[in-house]
């Protein structure tokens, strides 16, 4: 029998490389996705695909840079607006928000899953990110599987769902469980500035620090400061 | 007082252009959205902007063609696969599905909604699409603005909102509709085939003959049968 297909949403941060070792260790058939909306930090973009070789999945690079030129005033796309320092969670970090981000590359997702025949569409929305980015709580993630229910009924494979099994993880939860699915963590990128190196002073450095931190688990990556 | 701003997903079609004359009629300041996903009919798109002229509207074609290629298998973007003759609403008509389409666009429509802090997304979905188009159902329409309300609370116009004001309407009520606001037909495609003339055979040609004689309307249209 065929293995199940997931199309799985990765960015190349620790998350959702984890989320695709963990689809993979499950038994899918893996397809990831990863998008180019002109962040800054495209260098992740290399970690998904190193990340698709490892585990011999699919990988589509699905080019919105287009996109991103509407999106004027995000930190993550303008390169006019400087990237914050400090923690992840403050009210700062609301500027690195790309308006309706998820709502977007699930949709893609799906459409593709449907094409596709998947039973799976993933992503590594986390505990974490609920402060600032409102398209990664639980409420939205039930909305929009209910809402794709409805969209691609009698289409696809019947068992097609949404996944997204880090809603409710603490990111050093995350950190623990890539731990024990051995997780190559310095293959994967967290810093929005997309330097050289880790900046270590970013929200997202700050947040990958803290976590391997809570979690116990040596940290692997090579920060500027 | 800035009038308020609408975002409209416009094919070029003759449902989508009578929408923009809707909403520019109703003061909106229009921004309208056409997507090039490798469709065979494309030549739709052309129409799409010339609406944009007529109405001083902003427009921007948004190239989804590397997506469309992963839509193998439908009519409407895999050349190897025949436009079907017969009626819209049949059953063979379902070929010409592209998968989560209206999801894909509309979700793209919010992030932009977002950024330019417009109070309005609106589609053309219309009665007739139900038979065949999940993505076009009123029970999707719902779940779609209640996805959204969560997915970008916080962010952009307070009023942001979802607009199908076509979704209980006939075809044939969007042409009288249309006819009352001057809408010039002549410059609107719905053959899915996208030759020289509206072929008059396709499923959309149908359709569209169909509507201009239900509504008592003369119907402009060179068709080439």
């Amino acid at each position: 029998m065929a293995r199940p297909k997931a199309i799985a949403v990765v960015s190349g941060g620790l998350d959702s490389v984890t989320l695709a070792h963990l689809l993979h260790a499950q038994g899918y058939q893996l397809h990831l996705l990863s998008f180019d909306y002109g962040q800054r930090h495209r260098k992740e973009l290399f970690f998904a695909e190193r990340c698709a070789q490892r585990l011999e999945a699919a990988f589509s690079l699905l080019d919105l840079r287009q996109l991103g030129q509407h999106f004027k005033g995000s930190a993550l796309t303008d390169e006019s607006v400087a990237v914050p320092d400090g923690h992840y969670a403050a009210a700062n970090m609301a500027i690195t928000v790309v308006p309706n981000r998820n709502a977007i590359m699930l949709a893609i997702a799906y459409g593709i899953a449907v094409a596709e025949e998947a039973e799976v569409v993933a992503f590594a929305a986390h505990a974490g990110d609920h402060f600032i980015y409102p398209d990664c709580r639980p409420a939205f993630i039930e909305a929009f599987g209910a809402m794709e229910r409805l969209a691609v009924e009698g289409h696809g494979h019947p068992r097609l769902h949404l996944e997204a099994p880090f809603a409710h993880l603490k990111k050093e939860q995350i950190v623990s469980l890539g731990a024990a699915l051995g997780v190559p963590f310095v293959e994967t990128w967290s810093c929005y500035k997309g330097g050289e190196k880790h900046c270590g002073t970013c929200g997202t450095c700050n947040e990958r620090k803290e976590a391997f931190q809570l979690a116990g688990i040596p940290d692997p990556t090579d920060y500027l400061q």
